[in-house]
């Protein structure tokens, strides 16, 4: 400490090309300018002294202060200092009480849209800013679920009518779907819809305390309008669940509107975090709404209500949730790395015991223990990043073949994007908190960082689908797949393996020494023979039963641990065809191999049962896994790899300040 | 929902003697007793209408209002209902802004006190008053840890000084340790404390940055007094770490005192939570203290400043050590239950899915993936619950020995406590937070009380010894044994079953059919043949290495592997203790042991690799373990045991009106 900056040291012994890395990380040279562009942008926006000048002194001066600080930099920051403080910052969210906070959040998402109004932003370079604001808002719902549900199911007309409202902000709108009762079984909202054909409209009703709506951001304080989820009923028969577009308050005072009971349902888990977000309840006392404010793109209520489907093809909407789903396992990555930074830098900096004569004591990062928890969870950011890059791919596969209505590939496609987001989702909530130990006493203050990305990420665990839920659906697939095996149909894409099963129900592990651990051959066959052997066995279980439902209920927990099996292969065949591409800038490309390394090998020894009992591997063998994990922890720890994850995120995301 | 009480008919289900089960849990007759009747003085407190009718009308009449209340009950509630208020509430705990929590926590320690001295309680009565009052306070340290420490190192003059003023309060107390650099290895503090011969003081100095004391709890507003650690120093000549009572603040206006800088370390980890408490950062800037505080009871400095040891064994440390990490082991029990309880009751109210004909949805605690969560927790709580009883016989037996200068099973006591506090604190602390999301998004809000409870749980792994390094202090144990095996030295007590090793090596595991897993000899042989065998494998890999330290960093993640299985050997077998005794009570063995097979079952499932990489198990074997593991679940959902889970501590706990 006192001034020594053990990071310079350790930065100085990177064996790789930084800068090349960062590309690797970014996805491409235009990813990496924009997103160091605009974390900028964000972490010194220059309306920042002049605001709070402003806020401070009590006097509109700013133009005189601007020029002052212009000719005079230094002077200015020296005289400013102490109220020197960017509207984006965010020490200090953690120490506001919730209305404090919710008043900031407010300011921050009025102030972001201005600047990206003012600076004529893109759409791609808008959605980094407000990565780089780092703070769960209104806006977030209104952008990424209430305009695209109207775009996605809304018809032309209902669109040209709503939309330009929403892009401008005349209206502001949420996503009411969950109730207090039904998350997961979407079915089963209560919520209704009761087309009234006397006055041509839908009265939305909650007849039940359970069908309250409970969760949609956004609509605690904030939203005038939210696309309801409700059961449609048309003369006495129930239709299922479809989407209205209903106002809540009133555009002149904002008050909710007659029938409306709505408001903020309480504070969520931690400091900061999902506190800046008004997460609302809701209620329908027989609130009418016109016909026309049914989403009537794939189904349609007629004037004398008839239920009418078009010709839309209804498998457009797995296609949505391929693409959001994706999105929340690029999001995964991002969060982890932010996670596996903090702990690393404190691990190079923090030393604790192993004093020889009275010198400086042992860095923690240079004991096993550490990095044996630490480096997989580096690997694991990694891995996500490319699993998302392919899952970005994949989706743009999807949305080309739905085009052409293929729809061949979309069960593999789904299960693969649900599987994935489950997987990486839970991995990186477990991985925060690990990284939160890994810092001691000091990973428990709110300084570090470190509670707050725990308490805000955690949702991801539920949202988009409960991760047990999803892993069922990728286990339901998979039982299906192996049901068909030799039927002719031949399993494609990240299933295509089963379509060996012979060969992987056979085949027996050929290392001799822990280097053939290193054989990306070895390493995917033995995580495919993995995967095949436990689908087929609990397959084999379930076949005993007489009623197929009981048996998938009685063995769900045998299936989920057969569907993460198959999930991590898809991760590790990813990371391992990464890595087999051409990849430039000096070493780059050994730093990548080792943590594929040791993503794949801490894998295999966290779950070295389900090895040893399929009976791929001998206990010989796993011992050497573990003997070549631990010569790559080595590896990495000397190249000095670990403090590349990412920095430029973190600056921004952590100190938005740069005096 | 709707009026309906799912839990009552859930409760009718239960198909034991659910008082017997109490008195179980509690310990005793006499524990159940108090407990029950503390949690009503804290959940009913007849202070409380009183009170809050003062401060909300603004004036005192609360004697007039007392009889008026006593007279006509019924209509005093209905008329004072909204302004009723518990002192001791806590459902505001997570709404309040950092300084109303402190002042809140200040009220309700002070009124605590004043409680415990008006109704001339017990210490062991007030010591469940503090457990339900259930807020970490500055008191917790003072009577916790600064009088102890004056106790337990102190002098007979220097007690008769201090403790009069500690037990009156006239002076509080905090254990200044820790500091900003060093936290597990303690004799890298770096405080000074340089005797002065020409007055007759110590001079208390921080010389660095890093050896700022740091979270210190009491220190940061409320400390009058401190226990400081600082290295001792004579003539130059550096003795080691020393405890010294420094005076922080004046008594008279409570302002620090000369060359002292004090103040809050900001704030921590989640809602409510450890933000109740004022962790402090404290800098000695040359302060001067006389000499006569050091406390002095081992090791004294005389007036010429020359370095004295008494012949009080050193041993007694250890003796607290035992004391206080038993104490944590109960403690994660009961953290453990409180958020069981509250998943279990979620699960058991909470629907989804699987309705028929539009009947009723499944309840979530029926499905396998809920179950296969849960349960092993609920287990885990019992589990830790005897092994907890157990430690305060094993503490007891320490003392009786110590005192009889026996030191003979002090290492194997040392190692024992220090394995089990890791152990439970880790599965405590990852158990609530596997709890929480167990309730889907509920859990997310603060309402169910669940983030809290992580929050404020989860420094429990750090404090009283970091639960990496204390595993590591097993390991070396277990490696110390291993290496004196054959030289006639029997191992005793936990570790006795290293005294079977030719066999533990050699045996194999005889189940033939799944209930197999139900005999007690069969499972002890199992987890003992486990522990064994990888203690004996990373001895032996150990020993490959010509430095014995070197080999024991390289190796220490395997290490730290070996002690959790020896750790687990022994909550395994005081929960088959347990249950081998005579329980009274209709059905209540028979649910224990349904339990104790899901506690060790679910172990042997999760660590099914070390069982069959050790070659103990064939796959076939822990295939039918898993079988029995999940008749288990169903049973113990069949007989409705979860919801017995100590629902009078969680109803105190979580709400402490009644109304």
């Amino acid at each position: 400490m006192e001034g020594v900056d053990y990071l310079a040291g350790e930065r100085k012994k990177a064996e790789f090309d930084v800068q090349a890395m960062k590309v690797v990380w970014a996805g491409s040279q235009h990813n990496l300018e924009v997103s160091d562009r605009i974390s900028k942008l964000v972490g010194e926006d220059p309306a920042a002294i002049l605001q709070l000048l402003w806020l401070n002194l009590g006097m509109n001066f700013s133009f005189q202060i601007s020029s002052f600080i212009k000719s005079n930099h230094f002077i200015a920051l020296f005289l400013c200092g102490w109220i020197y403080i960017n509207v984006f910052r965010k020490d200090d969210r953690t120490m506001l009480p919730r209305k404090e906070l919710f008043k900031q959040t407010l300011r921050k998402a009025a102030y972001a849209w201005k600047r990206i109004v003012e600076l004529r932003l893109s759409e791609e370079e808008a959605s980094k800013l407000r990565f780089y604001v780092d703070e769960p808002a209104y806006t977030d719902l209104h952008w990424g679920m209430f305009i695209p549900a109207i775009k996605g199911q809304g018809t032309e007309e209902q669109q040209q009518k709503w939309l330009p409202l929403a892009y401008k902000m005349q209206i502001i709108g949420c996503y009411a779907q969950t109730e207090l009762g039904h998350g997961s079984n979407v079915q089963g909202l209560e919520t209704t819809a009761t087309f009234d054909p006397h006055t041509d409209e839908f009265i939305i009703h909650s007849p039940t305390l359970t069908s309250s709506k409970w969760w949609p951001g956004g609509l605690g304080k904030i939203s005038t309008h939210a696309v309801v989820y409700a059961r449609l009923i048309l003369d006495g028969k129930d239709h299922g669940v479809h989407g209205f577009i209903v106002q809540l308050r009133s555009l002149e005072d904002h008050s909710p509107l007659l029938g409306i009971t709505v408001g903020d349902v309480g504070m969520k888990f931690g400091n900061g975090a999902y506190n800046t977000m008004d997460n609302g309840v809701l209620r329908f006392d027989h609130v009418r709404i016109p016909r026309n404010q049914m989403l009537m793109r794939v189904s349609q209520v007629t004037r004398e209500g008839k239920y009418k489907q078009s010709d839309v093809p209804r498998q457009l909407v797995y296609g949505t949730m391929v693409y959001v789903r994706q999105k929340i396992v690029a999001d995964a990555s991002c969060y982890l790395s932010r996670a596996v930074c903090i702990a690393t830098r404190y691990s190079a900096v923090r030393r604790q015991f192993g004093s020889q004569n009275g010198g400086p004591e042992t860095q923690v990062i240079d004991y096993k223990t550490q990095q044996s928890r630490l480096f997989p969870l580096l690997a694991s950011a990694y891995a996500f990043r490319f699993v998302g890059e392919w899952l970005e791919w994949l989706y743009m596969d999807v949305t080309r073949r739905l085009r052409n209505n293929d729809f061949s590939t979309l069960p593999e496609a789904h299960a693969c994007t649900a599987g994935l987001k489950s997987l990486t989702t839970s991995v990186t909530a477990d991985g925060i908190e690990e990284c939160r130990k890994l810092c001691g006493g000091h990973g428990y203050l709110c300084s570090s960082g470190l509670p707050e990305l725990f308490a805000v990420y955690v949702p991801a665990c539920t949202y988009e689908g409960d991760n047990v839920v999803l892993q069922l659906q990728v286990a339901r697939f998979l039982m299906k797949t192996v049901s068909q095996l030799g039927s002719g149909k031949q399993p494609v894409g990240t299933i295509a393996y089963m379509g060996r099963i012979e060969h992987l129900m056979q085949c027996r592990c050929n290392v001799q020494k822990a280097e053939d651990w290193l054989k990306p051959d070895q390493v995917l066959e033995a995580f495919e023979a993995r995967a095949a052997r436990m689908s087929v066995s609990v397959a084999r279980n379930l076949s005993k039963f007489a009623n197929p439902e009981e048996g998938f209920a009685e063995l769900s927990a045998d299936l989920v641990e057969a569907a993460i099996a198959h999930c991590q292969l898809i991760v590790v065949s990813k990371f391992i065809e990464k890595v087999q591409q051409n990849i430039v800038g000096e070493g780059v490309k050994q730093q990548l191999e080792a943590l594929c390394g040791i993503y794949y090998l801490s894998l295999l020894h966290k779950h070295q049962g389900d090895f040893l009992s399929t009976s791929y591997l001998t206990p010989k063998q796993a011992a050497l896994a573990n003997d070549q994990l631990r010569s790559l922890f080595t590896k990495v720890r000397i190249l000095g790899h670990y403090l590349m994850c990412t920095p430029f995120i973190l600056q921004a995301l952590k100190n938005p300040r740069k005096l």
